[in-house]
């Protein structure tokens, strides 16, 4: 008998692999004795035991009948299965969520893509690398696993973690919530999903602001909603633009505008928390990186202003610990807590109980906001470098949006257009530099040349090394036109 | 002027607070002088710098316009919001998912909740304490915090996880996958959830095994699947009694049929397979504790023998290494690659990156296995203890499920009715029992008095004392009847 054995794993499990090959194939047919262990091992060249233990999971499997001893025989009737055809080509979308995923979602849009080959890349969304906090968080993550229960977590998430929460949202963020009005989640894509879920049905209106995250209008697209923008300013979202008719949902940014740095001003916030209560909209404030404010302590978040509990508030550790951590949290009106805490169950039970445990204790002993205070120093040093050395190339031929917050500018090239943008892009990236446009960031991108420049990433002195390259990039540039 | 400070956090953002709530209830008018700070700190008994920070914040939020000197005056308009009615009661359901949630979801009826004041529980889903699992994760996690990137992991999930996960399928799952047809997901419960949002629209017809479990259920009929459910017999799902019309989706349990324990016959895995290419229906295979066989080497997967690419294969490591752990993993259909890949993304980007590179090291080097081989060898004992003492307070009143795998075993209670089968139940509590009914994991449970006796949790010791309660009860339960 010839079988072909395809070296991997055991021996006795490739030997069982190629019987099962052999049956299917026809090369043994049904009703058929196997050959005696004794002689298959011989012809093969492996020990009876293989060959035995190979015979063993043929006849736990249903593939043979019989005992030791008396001989193995191939039960009937073994149908054959069809060559496996691997379909490469992808299939007709399954479901409207499948469709409408398929086509929302730009992979080249999201931000914190890498460009590959560059000096200085001025990526949104990478992290500030911190050996304290990786050693800090690596005995955190050790003696969590020591004490955590193995256990499936609460749903809402563990109530250390969420008293945590509530006690930094108190002295941080102006927020006074409880335990019970948070749920924690994977992350901010996790808490929009969520409430899309909970709230939304396909066709319902939302509001985004124009310019906006994208990866929250892609989750909210996908979840069938009616996106529409309105326009922000340098007081923020333009509550005198929303429409008469209330949407379903408003998502905003007030802390600090993603990606334009505006703040929502105090009256903006005040009236779009009326038009809220009157139109009996939702409002998704997303605070993501609200810690993060260089000119005054961080502000109060919108959330802290609500009276008619109509805030649905996003906070992420994404930002102010590192993106891979997968966690966030949600603060939720009383009247919505049960479909949030329900709609994370059916998602995932709830979110990793050994890193939950591990962050609320971080935070718990203030090694959260002792590493926040090291990371808002660096990132303030970063962005003075940065903007000095937007300063010194730009001669007029920039235009550097105000913003007192986060980890990221928006510049613009005065009078060049968007297509220029993309030229400036493109012959920055011979200089090293690795630049990002603010397209993505709209609905309706405006046609001029946008830049949006995170600086997490880069030193001191890399900033400042890659602000001359950008300078003689932007010389020669200009200079050619 | 009067200012109550709540004592909550530093005393500048108590002050803070105190001043908005004095501006939005009219105790200072808009366009009203603040205090000079000296003033205000003599008054209050706080120092100066305290005032100042308040004030400075105040005119951060806009609050107040002014500079520090000339005078701090509150700013018009700011409308007061009204006060804050926590609304307790749930609101209507805002959605299509919401309302179904809320119909659909039981949380009583899920597995693994605890019974309280019970010495012995036979709950499902708890997982074995095993110190040295405890220690060796506790170590793992610590060194893949110091070496993985901080940065957002791959959605579909980490490389070196997907190779770890492949490896463990060819050797002892008998399945052939590349890393490239694995998505690392949060658990069986996303990878329900994400099949769900992949393959369904409301109204789509799902055939579930009955019984079945649970919370599978709930996932897809959230999601608005029309679910139907086939019987089992002692080859798993009767193939024959599956629906004229193929449904879209097709949830198995081929291992270790779930609860029953039955085994998918060879025969009927690939009348199944036929079934579903003929219908072009899907096949969910979650092989959720193929892993523990007691008799033989675990039984390959059904996806094994998979020549259409119609299973979708669907794997937890809450078994195998402990439920808290939150990971699992997909084999997908090439052709349904993106689009799970594009699901998981907009659901969390992605799950997290030193979990995943903790167990994918775990795996690599043999730590996963040989502590599969230790749990193995306990949760025999353990499955022995069960099965004699079930068999010695017996005498022919109990029917035990045969069952070869797991970390379960069914037992009924002959001629009792399901009421019957609650009143031995509520008995076995004063008898330090807590037994669990197998009702829950029927759509229409039978007329009859079932347990599913989980015997992950208790040592071979308390088995046997619980199995001498048990007997005890038993015969007070039946000679009163």
């Amino acid at each position: 008998m010839h079988l072909q054995l395809d070296g991997r794993g055991p021996l006795h499990a490739q030997l069982t692999r190629a019987l099962k090959t052999a049956v299917f194939a026809g090369r043994v047919s049904q009703g058929a004795r196997l050959p005696a262990t004794r002689q298959l091992a011989r012809e093969l060249g492996v020990s009876r035991n293989t060959v035995l233990a190979a015979y063993e999971q043929l006849r736990a499997e249903g593939f043979v009948d019989g005992r030791v001893g008396s001989g193995s025989y191939v039960t009937p009737p073994v149908q054959a299965p069809r060559p496996l055809h691997a379909v490469e080509a992808p299939l007709p979308a399954q479901s409207q969520f499948a469709r409408r995923a398929r086509v929302v979602h730009d992979h080249l849009r999201i931000p914190g893509r890498g460009i590959p080959g560059v000096r200085w890349a001025f990526q949104y969304g990478v992290p500030l690398t911190n050996p304290a906090l990786t050693s800090a968080w690596a005995r955190e993550l050790a003696h969590a696993a020591a004490y955590t229960s193995p256990n499936y977590p609460a749903s809402q998430g563990l109530p250390a973690l969420r008293e945590a929460v509530c006690d930094y949202l108190a002295r941080r963020r102006g927020v006074q919530a409880e335990p019970q009005d948070v749920v924690i989640v994977d992350g901010t894509q996790q808490a929009v999903a969520l409430t899309a879920r909970v709230l939304l049905d396909p066709g319902d209106e939302v509001v985004l602001e124009e310019p906006h995250y994208n990866a929250m209008r892609e989750a909210l697209q996908i979840h069938g909603a009616q996106v529409r923008t309105v326009d922000v300013d340098r007081h923020g979202l333009q509550v005198d633009a929303l429409p008469a008719r209330g949407p379903k949902l408003i998502c905003v940014t007030p802390s600090h505008q993603f990606p334009s740095g505006a703040v929502l001003s105090l009256s903006r916030r005040l009236q779009l928390l009326e038009y809220a209560r009157q139109h009996g909209s939702w409002i998704l404030e997303d605070d993501y990186d609200g810690e993060f404010r260089y000119d005054a302590r961080p502000l109060a978040a919108l959330r802290s202003l609500d009276d008619g509990d109509r805030v649905i508030y996003v906070g992420t550790f994404s930002k102010a610990m590192f993106p891979s951590l997968r966690l966030g949290y949600l603060v939720v009106p009383a009247g919505l807590r049960g479909d949030f805490v329900n709609a994370k169950w059916q998602d995932d039970f709830g979110s990793c109980g050994i890193q939950q445990a591990a962050l609320a204790r971080f935070i718990a002993e203030g090694g959260f906001e002792r590493h926040l205070r090291r990371t808002w120093k660096t990132l303030k040093e970063r962005r003075a470098a940065l903007l000095e050395g937007l300063q010194r190339c730009s001669r007029g031929r920039l235009q550097v949006e105000d913003s007192q917050a986060g980890m990221h500018l928006v510049v613009w090239l005065q009078d060049c257009d968007a297509a220029q943008g993309e030229a400036f892009i493109a012959r920055a990236r011979s200089h090293g530099l690795g630049l990002y446009p603010i397209s993505p960031y709209y609905l309706s991108p405006p046609d001029r040349a946008g830049l949006l420049l995170g600086y997490c990433g880069l030193s001191v002195a890399q900033i400042n090394d890659a602000m001359t390259a950008f300078g003689a990039c932007l010389d020669e540039f200009l200079d050619e036109r």
